[in-house]
């Protein structure tokens, strides 16, 4: 049974979310404090919220994918922390506060990130543990735990924050922009809805379907991001907007006007609409979900 | 059947390890090239090897434990690779080579150390993909990749290097310091063995005098290093000596003294070598490998 809305998965997730952390020795408590400034520093929690709620909508229970939500911010946090770093988008703001290292210093924020990301991994391992005697339930584990690592790493996001700081100050297709939105953004955002597929136990077709809606969300998310950028106003995002233009990074409105950024924003969002027509009421949570990103940037 | 001496596995490894890192998009070449870079610099393989002897010692196959030999490697060198930045040691050279960051530019080289670190934990999860119909071997490898997040993780390496970049510029007492050398080096040899032993097979004897072995070795290893920075010379090490003295940088050394150092260095290297005197010719290897370690410092 599904949850009515986004918000009480939030919830699940952040109540959850530093408890799952690995024990920690007082001797490196900078280094939890660091960890913990960042993970509590209000994020919306997209991605533990789309593998929770992926599970369920796959017949399975939220509580027992609280381990691989968890990972999924911790691996969203630790790319966020290091994206922020002045060797790469030197942000010294993040969601109206002082970003990690502007905090702590680089070389700790650069740590904190590196145990996020050991983190995930280790919360994910921990929890196979409790079912050894289990192959069922296993399967559902690995497979789970293989498709966020796939969707983090080299071949996903970590590839994206390459093409990005690679892309700057150069003229940049749209051909390009759109790999790095796949990747960078795109990545995780399936790798959470797989994932929950996986622990929910979802058939081929389910998979098939959601990873469509998956990859439209994924590319309409950074869009709208683009969008908003643009006509957000700095008090409401807590981040300074502009940002994009002012470091003359292409956005997908940088190159295509707004007009047509909203248009492709509109065709994406019926795409993944559309992918998920079949299950009428049942996913009525991810229909929503799309939509109100659309909704955002009028 | 344990191979002869250490350079056998040094071979093994070598031969496997780029090919097990993910097949990398051409747009992300640039990240491809700056994590191969630093894989490649010559490395001794340590954590690898004493990963497959382990495996080995307790009646497993070496090849099996291929993925997660490599795996070893991917961490201990991201771990170079973001230890050597600005922001934290500041190196230009290791292995008479210049530092990831020097040739790559620092965003760069943090993310070939982000990418590093999520392909160890993809290759030993895609590892255990292959294995879905076979708990015992399943059992075998959650265990051996858990082993190595925590050892890697907060509670091991990552703490460890927290600890060193706050001790800099402090004073630092014996205790301290043994925190240090025991989180940033021990926990990942510890951890490399341990996991070598679950993957091979290892009842709890063996687990435990075995890890006896792994834990005097570990400080054996960061003290011998410690004694090598000031005797050895530039040219065989191929990095600056009296580089922690000049970074005025608290060593086992600097706090004791050279004899002291060594005294210490003799009485972890024959703890090691009485936790594994009762499997005789089986331990040669491990043996003749901490015996070493005292040697070079001569």
């Amino acid at each position: 049974m599904m949850k009515e809305n986004f918000d009480e998965y939030v919830e699940l997730v952040n109540e959850y979310l530093v408890d799952y952390l690995p024990r920690i020795d007082s001797k490196s408590s900078t280094l939890y404090d660091a960890m913990k400034y960042s993970l509590t520093a209000g994020g919306k929690r997209l991605r533990s919220v789309l593998l929770l709620a992926s599970c369920e909508f796959a017949g399975g229970k939220a509580q027992t994918a609280l381990p691989y939500a968890c990972a999924m911010e911790y691996i969203h946090t630790y790319s966020l922390i290091h994206d922020d770093l002045p060797c790469m988008d030197n942000d010294d703001l993040r969601r109206g506060r002082p970003t990690n290292h502007i905090v702590y210093g680089e070389g700790m924020a650069t740590l904190a990130g590196d145990g996020l990301l050991n983190s995930a991994f280790e919360v994910m391992n921990k929890d196979m543990l409790l079912y050894l005697d289990n192959l069922d339930e296993l399967k559902k584990r690995i497979n789970a735990s293989y498709t966020i690592s796939k969707g983090a790493g080299v071949r996903g996001m970590v590839a994206g924050q390459v093409s990005d700081i690679e892309a700057e100050n150069k003229p940049c297709s749209n051909e390009m922009l759109e790999y790095i939105h796949l990747n960078k953004t795109g990545a995780l955002i399936t790798a959470a809805i797989r994932a929950g597929l996986y622990l929910g136990g979802a058939d081929d077709e389910m998979m098939a379907d959601m990873t469509e809606y998956a990859e439209n969300l994924g590319l309409a998310y950074q869009i709208a991001d683009d969008i908003l950028d643009v006509i957000g106003s700095e008090e409401e995002l807590g981040k300074k907007t502009g940002a994009d233009q002012l470091m003359e990074k292409t956005t997908y409105v940088t190159l295509n006007g707004l007009e047509a950024s909203k248009a492709k924003l509109h065709e994406l969002t019926q795409n993944a609409v559309d992918a998920i027509a079949d299950y009428y009421d049942n996913a009525e949570f991810f229909r929503d979900l799309v939509l109100m990103l659309e909704t955002r940037t009028k």
